[in-house]
C-alpha cells in the first residue's frame, strides 16, 4: 500500500496538448478523479471514463488521481496516467492504444533523408503537427531534449505517438539513449513499426551490433518484418576516428550522422559558423559514409533565426558530399529540402545517364556507356532517383524523356 | 564457316593514322582485298602484301577483305587485321610486330613522375607522336578511354605500339581494366617491356598484390626480368579509405595517384576549382603515399585550353605534396614539368645536404649532419636527386661544387 | 695507457656559464692543472679542489687538465670532467651530484601543458634561468639541438642539471634521441625524478611501449615510485598514419605534439605560415588526441621575433583543438600562454551557459535554452570546465555567480 502520489506529465501557462497527473493509490473508496481541464464541459466524462478504464486494466480499484489538463489528446493522457501507475506499482502491463494502420509503411534503405525534424520526446504539443511539415522524416527523441527524471514517461509518450500520430509519410525515427537505457528504449519502441533508430555518441562498432541484433529478437518476437534501419551519430573524436568501421558495422545502417554541439564540446573547442575546426570530421565522416555506400548526414543548425545562415550552411554541406541535415524547428525543413534537392546540372547528368541505361537496354547491351566511359549499375540506380525526385519536386516532367529529340538520345 | 562480317579500327574525316578493316571469311576464291587509300600509289602494293602475309600466317587462304585506310602504320594495319581475325575466328595465335631495341630500357622507382600524357589506347593517330612531348611518362590507356565494344582491340593495338613506337625515354606505362578484363591485358601487355602498370579504380591491396603476382608469373613465363612498377589509382571514397594500406600494399608500388572526376562523381559532389571537397581525399592520399615512401601523383586537370588556371593548380598541388599530375594534352606537359621542377629554395637546401653529405664522407663520418641536426640517408638521396635534376634542367651548372668557395663548405 | 688529450664542453667568446675541459692522462707526475677563468681569483681554488676531488673519485691520480673556464657552475664543470675522463678510460662510475629535495616533484597527467620552452642538453648558460618564465614545461634536449659528436657529453650536463637545477615547479621533461642511443639516454635520465620523456619521430606503437616498459624497469631498479609521462612526437608521414595508435599506445602517454619542420621535411614541402600543406596532419593529430583523452600540443613557432605572428598562430591552433604549443624564446611564453587561456569572450559565453542552466535546474526544466539557441549538457559541462580554469587563473572571481544581479539571472 503507497499512501504518496506519483505524478506525470506537464501543467503550466507555456504547456499545450499535454497534462499532468497526479495518482494516490488507496484501498478503499473506489476511484476518485479530480479532473482541471479548460475542455472539461466537451470531454471532462470522456476522460474521466478513459482514467477509470485504465486503472482498472492495471488492476486498480481505489485511487485518488488528479488531472491538470491543458487539452491533451487521448493518447497523452493514457501515456501520462500509465506512467504515473508504473511508478507507483509494480507491473508487467502495458496499456497500447490502437496502432493506426496507416502508421504501419515501411522505407527503403535508399530514401532521400535531407531533411529530419528533432522532436523533444516528453513534448506531446510539437508531436501532433510534426506531419504537416513536409519533412522526410521525424525523430521522436528520447535523448538529449528529455531530462533524466522524465526518461522513463517519454518512453510511454512516444510509443503512443508512434501507434496515434500519423505523421504524413515521413519516415518514423527514434534517438534512444546510449547504454542500458537505450536498450530499454528499443523494448518499447521497436514494435512500433518505427522505421529507423538513431544512435547517439556511438563510438564503435560493437554496439552498433547489438542493437542491431537486439531489434531482430524484439522483431522476431513481435512476430514483425519490416525493416528498421538504423543511423549511428557520431558526436565525439573517438566516434570520428572509428567512423568507418561504424559506417560499415551492419548491415541496417543507413546513414551516419554528424552531432556537431557535441563533437566540438568533446574537441574543447568553440564551434565556428567556418567550421574549420571540424572541417576534418566532418570530410573523414562524409568519406567513410560514402565509401560504405551509406548517407553521410549533418549536424543540426542552431540558429533558428538566421534563415540565409542555414541557407548557405546547406550549399556548403551538400558540396562536401552530406545529403541531409538535422532540423531544431519545422521552418528550416523547407530551406534545407530545397537546398539538398538536385540542382540543375545534376538533373542534366542524370537525364543523360538515365537515356545512355535506356539505350543500352533497348540495343540489348550488358554494359551502360556514356561516350567512351562505362557506366557502374549503382551510378545508374542514383540516376533514376534523382530523376523521380525531381519530377516529385516539380523540377523535370514527368514525360521528359519523350520530349528529347530522338536524334539526340 | 562464318559469313559475315567482322570489323575492327576506325575510319571516318577526323580519323588519322588509323584504318578500318572488314572482313569476311570463304571457303573459297583465295584472298580477295579492297583497300581504299590516300596513300595507295605509293604503299597500296605493300599493304595488300603485308595483310596476306598475316592472313596466311593465321592460316587463313580464302577471304574478303576491305581496308579504309587513313594512313595507318604498319604495326596499325597488323593489329586491326590481327582483331578482326580474332573475331571471326578462334585462334591461340599472336601476330607480333619486332620489338624495337630502343624501346627495352628499364626505369627506376624513384625517378620523377612529374607528368604523365593519357593517350586513349584505340586511336595511333595520337599515340605516334606521343614520344615528342617530353612527357616523363607515357600512357596507352586501355580502361575508360575506350568504349566497351573496342576493348579487345585496343589491348591488341596497344600491344603493338610498344613494340613499334618510340617514345624517347619516357616511362611506358599502359592502364589496365578493371577485374577479369584488366588480368587479360596484363597477359598482353606485361611482354611488351612495359615500364609501369596503372591500376584503375584501386580499392583494395589484395587487388594491387594479385597483379603483381601475376605479372611476375607472366615475366617468369616470358622469360623478362625487367621491373615492372606498380601506379594505382584512387578514384572511390573506398580507395580513399584504403589508400594507405593500398600504397604499402607491394614492393613494386612506385605511386598512388587519385583521379578527381570519378572520386567526386563517387561522392556525388561537383568538382570546383578551389577543390575544398576533395581536400581531405587529395591530402590524406599525399600522407599515405609519403608514409609509404612512394610518390603522391594528382588527378588529370580537365581545361586543356587554361594555361594559368593549370599553373596554378600545379603550385597547390605541389604545395601540398604531390609529386606529379595526369595530362590529357601535350601542351600541358611543360607547365606541369616546370611546375614541379625544384625551385631556388629546394635547390639551395639540396646543396647543403649534399655537402654536409661530401663533408662527411671526406672526414670518414658515418654521420652526416646539418648544424646540430643529424640528416638521414633518404634526405641525402633525395637532395642529391634534386641537385641531378636540376643540373639536368640547366637550373644549376654540372660543376657547381667546385665553385663553392673553400671556406664555405 | 693514453697519451692524447681528451676534451668536453664549450669555450670561446660566446660562451657564458660553461667551460672546456682537456684531460690528457698520464703514470707519473700526479695532477697538474691549468685553469683560465675570469673567476679565478675567487673560485680558482675551490674549481681546483673539485676537479682534484673527481679525479680520484674515478681512481685517477696522474693526469694533466687544462679548464677555459666562462664562470661554469660546479655541476657543469663536474659533467665536463666526467665526460673527458669517460672518453679517456673506461669506467662503470658515474659522479652525482647531489639531487635538490626541492627537484623532487611530481606533475599530473592532465595539467595544462600551454607552453614547453625547449632548451639544448649541451648548453649549460640556457638551463640555469630556464625556470625563471613561468613556462608549464622545460624541455631538456638532447636530439636534434646535439650534435652527434656532442651526444653523451650532452646526457650527463642534463642529468647534472635535473639534479642541481631549480626549474620553479615547470614540468621537468627531456627529450631523449632515437633508437638505441635513446635508450641509454633513460638509463640515464630516468632516475633523476624527470616528469616526462618526449619521444622524437615516433612512428609506431610498440616504440612507446618499449620506453615505458623500460622507464617502469629503471624506476623499478632505482626504488622510484614517481610517475614519468610520456609525449610522442609526430615528425613523419608515417607517425601521421599511426597517429591514433601512438595516442593510445601506452597508460603514460599524456600527449602527443607535432614537429612541423621535420614533418614538412619528410613531406618534401616547404612550411607555410598558412599551414595547409599540413592541415590534415595537424587535424588528423588533434582528433588521434582527443579520441584517446590526451593532449594534443602544436609545433614550435620558428620566428622568435615576430609576436604578433605568434599570436596568430597560437589563436589558430587553438582553435583547432590544440592545447599547448612548443617555445624556442623564453619571450615566446607569455604570449602562448595568454593564448591558450580561456578569453574574454570564452568566459562571458561559459558564465551566460552555467547560469542557463542553474536556471533550467531550478525549474525543473529538461532543456537548457540561451536566446533561440538549445544546449546540449556537454556544451554546459565544458563551459563549468572553463569556468573552473577562469577562476583558477584569476581571470574571474570565485562567487562570481553571487555577484550577479537577481534579475540577469
Amino acid at each position: 500500500m503507497n499512501n504518496s502520489y506519483t505524478t506525470s506529465g506537464n501543467s503550466g501557462p507555456k504547456v499545450r496538448s499535454d497534462c499532468e497527473v497526479s495518482l494516490g493509490l488507496s484501498d478503499r473508496g473506489g476511484i476518485v478523479i479530480d479532473l482541471k481541464s479548460k475542455v472539461e464541459a466537451l470531454y471532462g466524462e470522456s476522460i474521466k471514463k478513459q482514467c477509470t478504464e485504465i486503472l482498472n486494466y492495471f488492476g486498480i480499484r481505489d485511487a485518488f488521481l488528479r488531472i491538470d489538463d491543458s487539452g491533451a489528446l487521448s493518447f497523452v493522457i493514457a501515456a501520462r496516467l500509465e506512467s504515473a501507475i508504473k511508478k507507483a506499482a509494480d507491473t508487467e502491463l502495458d496499456y497500447l492504444p490502437d496502432l493506426l494502420e496507416e502508421n504501419k509503411y515501411s522505407t527503403s534503405s535508399g530514401r532521400f533523408r535531407f531533411s529530419r525534424l528533432y522532436v523533444p520526446g516528453n513534448t506531446p504539443g510539437m508531436m501532433i503537427n510534426a506531419g504537416l511539415h513536409s519533412a522526410d522524416g521525424i525523430i521522436l527523441d528520447l535523448e538529449d531534449s528529455v531530462g533524466p527524471e522524465k526518461k522513463d514517461e517519454a518512453r510511454i509518450l512516444v510509443r503512443n505517438a508512434l501507434r496515434q500520430v500519423n505523421f504524413n509519410g515521413a519516415e518514423r525515427m527514434a534517438r534512444i539513449n546510449q547504454g542500458e537505457r537505450g536498450m530499454k528504449d528499443l523494448e518499447v519502441i521497436v514494435p512500433q513499426y518505427v522505421n529507423l533508430i538513431l544512435i547517439p555518441k556511438c563510438e564503435d562498432a560493437a554496439t552498433v551490433r547489438n542493437i542491431e541484433n537486439r531489434i531482430s529478437e524484439i522483431k522476431a518476437n513481435a512476430g514483425l518484418n519490416n525493416p528498421v534501419y538504423l543511423m549511428p551519430i557520431i558526436e565525439t573524436a573517438l566516434g570520428v576516428e572509428m567512423s568507418f568501421e561504424i559506417a560499415r558495422s551492419a548491415a541496417s545502417v543507413v546513414a551516419i550522422a554528424v552531432g556537431l554541439e557535441d563533437l566540438t564540446a568533446d574537441m574543447g573547442v568553440p564551434r565556428t559558423v567556418e567550421g574549420k575546426e571540424t572541417f576534418y570530421a566532418r570530410t573523414r565522416i562524409v568519406n567513410a559514409a560514402k565509401a560504405s555506400g551509406i548517407q553521410p548526414i549533418d549536424s543540426v543548425f542552431s540558429d533558428v533565426g538566421d534563415m540565409e545562415a542555414l541557407r548557405q550552411s546547406v550549399l556548403s554541406s551538400k558540396a562536401l558530399g552530406f545529403e541531409g541535415m538535422g532540423c531544431i524547428h519545422p521552418r528550416q525543413i523547407p530551406v534545407i529540402r530545397q537546398g539538398f534537392a538536385p540542382g540543375p546540372e545534376e538533373i542534366e547528368k542524370s537525364k543523360k545517364i538515365v537515356l545512355a541505361f535506356e539505350n543500352a537496354h533497348s540495343k540489348g547491351l550488358g554494359v551502360v556507356a556514356l561516350g567512351s566511359k562505362m557506366i557502374d549499375p549503382p551510378v545508374v540506380a542514383r540516376a533514376q532517383k534523382i530523376i523521380d525526385l525531381a519530377v516529385r519536386l516539380g523540377l523535370l516532367s514527368g514525360g521528359w524523356m519523350n520530349e528529347i529529340p530522338a536524334e539526340m538520345k
